[in-house]
């Protein structure tokens, strides 16, 4: 127990942030009363400000500030496709590429029996909104491609099986710059199964 | 960028967090906004009760609420030996044996020339202060056994030279259920040069 009850409650409520743990929670807790009173201050009104200001789009289910996303009110993008993604941070990966002039939408996580995440949890009632609502003809499923990543790609497609329109999936197979003697076996016999044309 | 100015406001505060890159503190950002309002707005609340009510300890520097903490008001413990320490956990992980029952003093860090934590940035003025004007007959030294622990430790003791008190330092040596086979050299020597008359 802290000599501070302030401090000792602080540590708990640092727990909730992921992967951080008690050790940690203390130190961080430690670290910003003793060496930077301002950046806890920062953290606080920061944590304020997006409480307030920060909401779902009420297209592509991202964060925002406003009722559609920069992207989706944006008239330079190409309305008709769509590309469904686990986080935000996802999301901002393909946007770095900057070949992607479609829409997105982001499902908020993916499905997890291990960890209780259902259906219901993600932003599937949307995305059948999003979809029925608008002219889109092809959605491009780009979940990680992982287990539960790619489950959650199977229960999308057959989500949105009904509607007449294209459904893909990202290309699975050696990254740019691998080496196949270093590859995992799955990676590899996807490459093989998955193999190109050569153009 | 996120797709809200709010979250990566968010993010930027989270990375003055120690240990926390910008890849962990979008992934606390996203998992507050979207798994956890509530844990966010208690660590707003508990770092501003924090920032409002935790200070420093008169005598011991710890963080404390009031003037004097739990442990440097209370009747019970002996006021003449006094513990000093790098940290306010250090101090916690030393009550937690419970068999010191004297007083503590807390640095509130160690000497790092590379981190640019000279003699000024921690507790010494108060530490001299406190020396000066308890009835303190011995200083225990338990700073880490590390070279810069070391280092804040021959700086205390220097410090404390002219008053007529006893100065001590942690034992050094073999960590109990320790074995000598896998125990680092400078652990060794040291266990052996401060080798204790057997009794």
């Amino acid at each position: 127990m802290s000599t501070s009850a302030a401090i000792e409650a602080l540590k708990q409520a640092l727990k909730v942030l992921p992967g951080v743990g008690p050790k940690n929670a203390q130190r961080m807790a430690f670290h910003l009363m003793e060496r930077n009173r301002e950046g806890a201050r920062d953290i606080a009104n920061a944590l304020n400000y997006a409480l307030e200001t920060v909401r779902s789009c009420e297209r592509c289910n991202t964060f925002c500030e406003s009722l559609l996303c920069d992207i989706c009110s944006s008239a330079k993008r190409n309305q008709s496709l769509l590309c469904v993604v686990e986080t935000p941070a996802d999301l901002e990966a393909i946007e770095q590429i900057g070949a992607y002039r479609g829409l997105y939408f982001v499902l908020m996580g993916r499905l997890s029996p291990l960890e209780g995440v259902g259906p219901e949890k993600l932003g599937f009632v949307k995305l059948n909104k999003t979809v029925a609502e608008n002219e889109i003809t092809e959605v491009v499923i780009a979940t990680n491609i992982t287990a539960e990543g790619d489950a959650t790609a199977d229960y999308t497609q057959q989500l949105l099986a009904p509607y007449d329109i294209t459904i893909s999936r990202l290309a699975r197979g050696v990254p740019v710059g691998g080496e196949l003697e270093y590859m995992d076996q799955r990676t590899l016999a996807a490459a093989f199964k998955d193999r190109r044309s050569a153009d």
